[in-house]
């Protein structure tokens, strides 16, 4: 009977089901089984500078892949290094696996004080403890025998849940053996479907919508994670009614159909968009996840008896729960259950014409004017990695050309994170691209945006004060030979905090950075032409017509300078919606809407007027 | 009654008990009680790149101080990004004050899905729960009455205990109001002293030592982290016997004292060094700190029979156990019970001449060549930080000048470390040198190396792998405008880890880096006189010999190129003590020892041979 050791098993199975790249950082607990990664055909292994960075490219992974971001650390120091990032997975529930190097079995049987430890009798298992409520399995593994089974288990739990799971390793039980057999039975990644429960649901959305007047969709970041975009475009095109995204709903859909609304981000929303939305008397919410930077501070209108959810585990149809469901094959099954012709033929509702913002004259690059630019240099195939502050709030407020993919942390919002994502995201576009997304069993990943051929790119546009965060991890890409297009914001530091408390406060204020040594410090080949800055709109009009950003043949780094008390009017709107002292500090500090006072009355809790 | 924010209370408190600097990264839940710093006479506040990088600075300050390393975070994203810095702090017993700024109590009390937080009801306590085992104590905040002295408790704590404590703070409760006649109370910060306890310590070990023919002494970490050096070195001068560093104990006494025989590292010693050791009758054993990075892989030999230890709180007298004492007061019992003249008149062990590398004749920068000749560039009153890697070894293989203070993360090794704990070091030491350590009640604080007045350096050597987790922390060091040294040896990736492992696997290559844009990245004011690169020995030479590294007016940065397969003759030979794989792995893969066969006579459990 052949047999392979258990660190190739790992590596062999987590490849099956469609990773290509493994992340991580080396280190003394985990170093004989990354050898493994190599012996399996077609797996490669892309180092990181730190652990955080590792999770953080490995979540980007999985969200353009539709398949766990999987990295690697070793024992306490690096395990603990990456735990925010496996935190932002469980936050945003995307699928990860961290494969964790431990100190040998004989070392924690003997409590010994190895390097990486904590007192005078360590408990080698302490630095699991940390994770405990922070992901959704973990293979604690010890010995052969159940190893194999238990690998497969947290795979499979990791595209159930689609969140973080856990592999811990001792490094010598990974160079034990188990019979290449193993390998021949596919790991089940499919959810177990209660037919009859689903059934029962899906026949009453579908009383529902039929006797709805003006139904309407609200599209949100659950259904991407659970890898049902393409059935959520099906739906969207079978009932034909107007259609709204979510803050990290947006881009699933096509913008560009006939059918697209806007962002509906509670009183938060460009005018016209909150009160088309309120007009629908049956709103099908998919995959919403209700935190308060997804829901205009809370501002979101969905009263019970007007809306049909479908999360993950569940639909909720006016009120009537009905469990034990999943969203990919309800929203599979209800497609199929629709007639082929729609059931409504409503006009999409009428939006008043666009603002002109204040500082519409300006030379300068102002907020107002950068994001609409934006949206004209995307085209069809690109992924879109926006981090936390100014940025996801300005690209919240664009029309996108169809088929981008926009992804930023807008939930957990941990800054930094879409520089060292960018790096998974760019990589997992680049094997799409190239074809490489065959599962073992079925297309439970992808999620529809990129394909075989396709020619996009990956374009990350952050902050100064985000990138600083993580900003090594540019090396790695410019190492692994990927070619990105990352856009900085140099407005001087935390302008999202400045609009929160402490505008001119210290604490506010950042490294001052030279963005022209950054592609030669980790030796980029072309440095020169690789590196862009605008201080200007003529300056960045100029930029964004150069070839080597429309088909950038190596990483590509714009440096945009905008003033620090500038903002997108959507950020200062939430923020002047907490109430009067908010909108008192915003107007005091000197933080202006160029569409004029916050879109709100002044009123105490807020009410929007976008006259 | 005057009255103070709770903010302003607990920054008080801490600034009372001797700390100047606030590190960390500012967040949506620290905000408004970070203003409180600016309202503390002497406080400052130095913003950190990340907050990994904050708990490693604050780290670095502790130990130089003597006196809680501060810094800030917030809720979740920042908290869980520094936990590896925290846990680092338990495993070393660094005192450290990890301040969370909570979401309000409204928003916790509500499950709010507020930024940051996991899943719909989230529980806003859920980070909490992950540093739970990696912390001494924590103040759980949550009303106004028993605020104050749940800092004060955790305050006390983090002195008592050496490491980290947690002050987890909600937002609005920062706000609220405490009365300032609180202040007047000074917090104790002393070990409460069992006298009897002591009194019969004190005598036993004494008895003991009058009793033994040739005692000596070795000296370890916790002396240090207890903030017991001045006493250390007293016990050392007024016992006048042979003494010896473990590796983590190197620099706190005077190594051109007469009496200092070397490091005492188990078998993987200089030549004689062990030999020397175990023919003492009877060991006091300072502070010990037995991890495997220690001891020399375990093999030192410590015989119940003939050792005194003294423990953080306990001593152990030829296996009999003392309990409930503290080692601060009881050195300081033990010193004033010993008679003036010493019980000994013992003379230096002799130790054979040193040994002639064979590869003494390169012209390029070796590491036998390299490490003596940082020795030569030292001077009293530098502070020397050695990252994990080949540095920690090289450095524990060379003599110090008298007053040096040497600090590494030997047992948790924790890579990138090292450059953000510069950042702290330096700013206490700059704090120390203009006379800023008075504490409210008594100098439980500073550990005696730093003085008002005196001329040291920060000198950081790390290794490029390491360095690169933690790079942009440079750019604090930068925008303080503080001048440490930094040494950066360059050999292409992690050799420790090809050392072990994967001599040469891709995944022990790092990404190639171009040191001379770092200054200018960060706006360094004079990068070009500041950026110096040496490939050989002349070259180095000529680096060492330049005013601006004598005298550093703002930050320097030396990069030291090495050969990827050059090592320390320390790190290859702990290495090979594993037995007869671990050494044929290393002459298979073409490691060198400089002084031939790692010393060892190839047996299965190694046997030192110096012959």
């Amino acid at each position: 009977m052949a047999k392979i050791t258990l660190g190739r098993y790992m590596w062999e199975r987590i490849h099956q089901v469609g990773v290509d790249t493994i992340f991580g950082v080396p280190g003394d607990f985990n170093l004989q089984f990354l050898d493994s990664i190599f012996e399996v055909e077609g797996l490669k292994w892309v180092g990181n500078q730190n652990e955080l960075n590792a999770a953080y490219a490995a979540d980007g992974y999985s969200r353009i892949k539709g398949v766990p971001g999987v990295f690697v650390t070793t024992h306490g120091v690096g395990e603990l290094s990456a735990l925010n990032g496996v935190a932002g997975g469980m936050s945003e529930r995307v699928k990860m696996i961290h494969v964790v190097g431990q100190t040998t079995r004989a070392m924690q049987n003997n409590h010994m004080m190895i390097h990486h430890s904590i007192g005078n009798k360590p408990d080698h298992q302490q630095y699991n403890n940390a994770s405990r409520g922070l992901r959704f399995a973990a293979a604690e593994l010890w010995n052969i025998e159940t190893a194999p089974a238990e690998i497969d288990r947290v795979i499979r739990e990791c595209f159930i849940q689609s969140g973080p799971v856990y592999i811990f390793l001792p490094l010598d039980l990974s160079t034990e053996e188990v019979s290449v057999d193993l390998l021949q039975t596919p790991i089940n990644i499919k959810a177990n479907v209660d037919t009859t429960a689903q059934e029962a649901a899906v026949k009453a959305i579908k009383d529902a919508l039929e006797f709805s007047k003006n139904p309407s969709i609200l599209i949100d970041a659950l259904a991407h994670r659970f890898n049902a975009v393409p059935e959520t475009r099906e739906l969207v095109s079978k009932l034909h009614v107007p259609f709204y995204s979510a803050n990290m709903g947006k881009g699933l859909v096509d913008e560009t159909d006939e059918m697209y609304v806007g962002v509906y981000n509670g009183e938060i929303s460009a005018p016209g968009v909150a009160e088309a939305f309120k007009s629908s008397d049956l709103v099908v919410v998919l995959g919403y996840l209700p935190a308060d930077t997804n829901s205009g501070g809370f501002s979101r209108e969905l009263k019970k008896e007007r809306t049909i959810e479908i999360n993950p585990f569940d639909v909720v149809v006016k009120g009537q729960t009905f469990s034990n469901t999943h969203i990919k094959p309800l929203l599979a099954s209800l497609i199929s259950n629709l007639p082929s012709t729609p059931f409504h033929n409503l006009s999409l509702p009428k939006l008043p014409p666009p603002r002109n913002p204040i500082d519409i004259a300006a030379k300068h690059i102002t907020q107002s004017w950068l994001w609409p630019r934006i949206s004209q240099f995307l085209r069809p195939g690109d992924i879109l990695i926006g981090e936390t502050g100014t940025t996801v709030f300005g690209l919240c407020d664009i029309r996108f050309p169809r088929n981008i993919c926009f992804q930023a942390q807008i939930y957990y919002g941990s800054i930094g994170y879409a520089t060292a994502a960018t790096l998974g995201a760019e990589i997992a576009r680049v094997e799409l691209e190239s074809g490489k997304h065959a599962l073992l069993n079925g297309s439970a990943g992808t999620n529809g945006i990129v394909s075989e051929g396709s020619s996009g790119r990956t374009i990350l546009i952050t902050g100064d004060g985000s990138m600083a965060m993580t900003i090594q991890e540019i090396g790695t890409m410019i190492k692994a030979g990927i070619n990105p297009l990352i856009i900085v914001i140099n407005n001087a530091g935390y302008t999202v905090e400045r609009m929160i408390w402490g505008a001119q406060q210290p604490y506010n204020d950042i490294v001052p950075t030279t963005y022209s040594h950054l592609l030669p410090l980790f030796k980029h080949p072309r440095p020169e032409k690789s590196f862009h800055l605008a201080k200007t709109k003529v300056e960045l009009d100029a930029v964004l017509e150069k070839g080597e950003l429309k088909s950038p043949r190596d990483l590509q780094l714009v440096e945009i300078v905008v003033d620090k008390m500038d903002t997108a009017w959507r950020l200062g709107s939430q923020l002047a919606w907490r109430g009067e002292k908010s909108r008192e500090y915003l107007t005091n500090e000197g933080f202006v809407d160029t569409y004029g006072g916050w879109g709100l009355d002044g009123g105490s809790n807020g009410t929007v007027k976008w006259s």
